[in-house]
């Protein structure tokens, strides 16, 4: 892909995809190419964050969201600090804010938190000093999930602009839905959003998406399929087929995969559930680009921690 | 404040309060004064540990001091190991004296306990060759918060002589009180300790302290206010009023707020318990110093890891 | 020790010792002798891995080995994250292969695997680009530790071949056994193998090893004593006597350590259950290396990420 941004970052905070413009997510996605040139270097480590110290706040256990922001901190050169707790354990007198002004007082610079309530992220921007990023709050957004989504499609198509866009699953309840419908129409991709009828309601035209609840017909013309994460442990029983009958009825079989366009890529955030949401030759296919999504991810989440530190876009780091 | 060690340290261990000078106090003191100003430059971080190795050995849970010494041993580029267990897990056949040892042949250079059992810190430093700093043990002492808590109030009070201090709690078990009262009468501050009779027994007198039952009494003169944490989980029911009747004879209410002197310090170990031992907003209004307590906690660990492995005291920091 | 390797290694995994030849298990120990000296010095720190990111994928928990990998890689100053998951959550429809092959897709350099699973980190060798350490897999192989063993042996004896080296207790069940046979048989060690009859089966003699359930003669001659860790929670109940009768029939106790050769090493993997498998004097006389088993494990492992991250020896660190 080729660089399209002309703008710079001027935000202290990455809370959310909504309030970002497009130019804003090409900075992001501009500076996340040269860091991921960093990745495949014998050294793959630059001194942009020496001597700052970052704090991953998971209120929300996730292992694999916390090593990849504790990787880029560390590749940044940042010094960083794990504090994993679940929100039960908070609730003994002390506060989030509580928690969060302490850590703050470690002389923080910047504070990734993930918290089971929607807007953690914005209420601790309010009340630190330092930079927050949001690393998934509630049902809300996860922006960075979005971000590396997109910089994929980018780096795969060359751009996002056009492109039809499906994503498959509970949307209803998805963060990672949630974010990257939002990164998407700001980029101008045509959306898609496919699922169960109960958990993608016809509410989210309005967004300026198109909702089908036919999979076949969704998944067709699609020149990016996003498949959620099925949590058979958190899905909402009442809401949610059997895992066989989604399986049947929205999994992405090797028959469905036989009719899709032969440039469709295949996205996941992961981890996958091999046999449930995605067959698993289809997941391993040569059209699949889930692990390049991990790959991008850590560039993507090592351009956020540098920009919102005061970095103002790719061209600073000589890239 | 001014410095006003002229001294300089020359301990292996910091194992409590008990054994050290004020001299000695001043010197770890006048040390977290240089470190603090580190905590406050853009590169965070300071060589002097370079390539030594700092063992976080936590027999007892404690996110916060845990995190507290991990990051002031980053901040002196130290390499640092958590070793984190009940101390139920290290009874199946294995010593605190097997586990010690197996750390400190990796080359250990400095070893932090925190141990449920008294003299825990005191039995390492017998049977070690490195260092051992104390990070609580049993009810005993914890070292490093008397120096933090003595180091705040010199920084906001200029010195610690002559000062009205009163602490406020369960003095009978807390090893929080235990090391500040020692630090303070050290410091020439005069003590009042005040709690329930059943938790602050008249035998404390004998120290050098006054003992009063009555807060209004106790904190109408004092300078500083320290107020224990209520530990409703851990706290003995026998000689323990309920948690509505503890705020109502001793917490720090709006009400007595309102009467205690208008330059008074109100200190708290954390993590606070709003609404029981402190009223919510007396605990974030300008006299409060209980996030400047954690700052200053990181400043203070700085020293004592610095002291612990070698170092004289500020003079050798340049500062 | 004098060196006597002149080969050098050309490694990409380490995987087991069935594999590695004498001279490979020799570049080994040149090249930990030279680590062990950045242990003494007083940076105890080498750039050699600089950059580089070390996984530690623990799918079973062992803290000491998981350390002294991270310490490994830190005084290689290497980049390390630690993975640790039961095997039980990977069930969840992702699989180690997916596990695995997320962590380099976030360009891991080197990947330490622990597992349950007799021959994961073969299975991983052969799918993942980076390199793959074996950090003990089932009741397979657990080659770092007769790296670390027959370093020790070398180190005290100043060689291998000839030596009479017992090796005392569940030998059928355990990795570290069948990892110790194999090297110290090829660098022509006299093997006997000594435990309850069910745990020591008459088939090791295939291997070239004296197998003895009569312990006092096993030792009598030996030069080395290996004892194994008796692990009450996880030894077969019907294949095990009880742990006192374990003691009297195969224990190293104080009568026992009266007849043995006054030069006789006695080694242990550790942790050790005193009063069960070795008495506790006898634990802690001069003859036990315990202690420099651990020393050495880190120098050891230092060697073996320096070499399959395609380090050739000794030679190239001026040692």
């Amino acid at each position: 892909m080729t660089p399209q941004s002309t703008g710079s970052w001027h935000r202290k905070h990455l809370l959310d995809i909504e309030s970002l413009s497009a130019a804003e997510i090409q900075v992001v996605h501009d500076t996340a190419r040269v860091f991921k040139s960093v990745g495949e270097r014998a050294i793959k480590k630059v001194p942009a964050l020496r001597g700052k110290t970052v704090v991953n706040l998971f209120i929300e256990p996730s292992t694999r969201t916390r090593i990849s922001f504790e990787l880029a901190a560390m590749r940044l050169t940042a010094d960083v600090i794990n504090f994993t707790a679940e929100a039960s354990s908070l609730k003994k007198g002390e506060t989030l804010k509580d928690t969060a002004r302490n850590l703050e007082a470690l002389n923080a610079d910047i504070i990734i938190i993930r918290h089971s309530a929607a807007g953690a992220p914005h209420f601790l921007s309010r009340i630190l000093r330092g930079s927050v990023v949001n690393a998934g709050d509630g049902a809300h957004e996860h922006p960075t999930q979005a971000l590396l989504d997109t910089f994929t499609i980018r780096e795969k198509k060359g751009h996002v602009a056009g492109l039809n866009v499906t994503i498959l699953g509970d949307i209803l309840y998805s963060r990672v839905a949630r974010s990257n419908i939002r990164a998407l129409l700001k980029l101008g991709a045509n959306v898609t959003l496919c699922g169960p009828s109960t958990l993608v309601p016809r509410v989210f035209e309005e967004l300026g998406c198109r909702v089908s609840h036919n999979v076949d017909e969704a998944i067709a013309e699609a020149d990016v399929i996003n498949l959620l994460r099925i949590q058979h442990e958190r899905q909402r029983k009442t809401m949610f087929p059997s895992i066989g009958e989604y399986t049947n009825l929205f999994g992405l079989t090797k028959e469905r995969f036989a009719r899709i366009r032969p440039d469709a890529l295949i996205m996941h955030p992961g981890p996958i559930n091999r046999g449930v949401e995605i067959n698993s030759e289809v997941a391993d296919c040569d059209r699949s680009v889930v692990l390049e999504q991990v790959t991008n991810g850590l560039a993507v989440r090592m351009a956020v921690l540098f920009l919102v530190n005061g970095g103002k876009g790719p061209q600073e780091l000589g890239g």
